[in-house]
């Protein structure tokens, strides 16, 4: 009993931190203004229930990593041994914005995640929860066996576009849909089908050499 | 006499700040710790000298900016009536990587813009800098006309992933070089390479229809 109680105040401070960290910055957020959002009499809940704001930010991403990879694994299951490169890249963007799209509007995640990849301190958190991930290594490996010869940095470098892309181009949107403002998409799905066309170019696309 | 020794505080100010954000964060760092790196005896020199945290932020952008928008109009002006695709993915991307690299290494520039794009309340800063910027919105029309035709919501989309990812690549690699962790490219120039190979292939992908 105490720990059900325990367990559902951790999710309401989870999701009051989501939102306050989407909408005003993860470090304009106090701890206590966390704590009263998610009417902790206590303005001490955070510290209590998860320790830093580092914690906290961990928290919530593994909340989300734990069910972008549920649905990427299914999909990674599904990918036959035909599938081309298309069929991967939809594999690695799918999961995230099908994630979203059943979360249903409004969505504060994509834009925690944006800002958490890109804070100095924060970003490892990120790059921790990717690492542990054995779908999103299976899809890196399939890409990587679908494109034309290309040299190793090449390689690691549309890596890294692929990732910044996706996280920045889901988190533009989140924030277009909070904001009421016109989005290049009308659904999370389309959104994905507009990422899979751009890196499959970006992936293919000829290197120039000097 | 007093006014340049102004002039000097503000440069020393700008210089610290930009580098602590770097380093810790646009928010971890307070503008008391900026006034003491800056080795301002007065504490609230940031106060004095630029105002708010905002007000700090915007002073830093310009100052690059200035810089960067001075560099792309000699390149527009370069660029012949026969520039194609890639030399205008040129114009649009060696203005910001020949600004790091006339820097020297170490610069902060990259991974602040990059904070400073993510952050709900600053990114608004970011936005106005490059709307007044003449030679972008030439840029922008010229790769319009070369395109293959599109939907007007894809040139869209697509605007904001070259956009995205020319920000956080910068600030992937100058992260790289401060820290000493490998990098796909060995100079910037080769970084701007990398990055126009890989836009002339996302712009120029096909378009998928459901």
């Amino acid at each position: 009993m105490r720990a059900s109680r325990a367990s559902a105040t951790r999710e309401l401070i989870l999701t009051a931190a989501e939102r306050l960290f989407a909408e005003h910055g993860v470090f304009a957020v106090s701890n206590r203004q966390v704590s009263e959002a998610a009417e902790q009499g206590n303005n001490t809940a955070v510290g209590y229930h998860f320790g830093t704001k580092a914690d906290l930010v961990r928290a919530i991403a593994r909340k989300h990593s734990v069910q972008i990879e549920e649905i990427r694994q299914r999909m990674v299951a599904e990918a036959g041994a035909d599938a081309d490169l298309r069929a991967w890249l939809a594999c690695l963007i799918r999961p995230t914005t099908e994630h979203l799209a059943d979360l249903g509007n409004p969505t504060w995640y994509g834009r925690f995640a944006a800002q958490v990849t890109t804070d100095p301190t924060l970003r490892q958190i990120m790059y921790e929860e990717s690492r542990s991930s054995p779908s999103l290594v299976r899809i890196s490996a399939a890409i990587n066996g679908l494109l034309p010869d290309m040299p190793d940095e090449v390689r690691a470098e549309r890596r890294d576009m692929s990732r910044l892309l996706i996280v920045h181009m889901v988190a533009e949107r989140e924030r277009a849909l909070a904001d009421g403002t016109p989005t290049p998409r009308s659904s999370w799905q389309d959104t994905a089908d507009g990422m899979i066309d751009a890196l499959a170019g970006l992936w293919l696309a000829p290197v120039s050499t000097r």
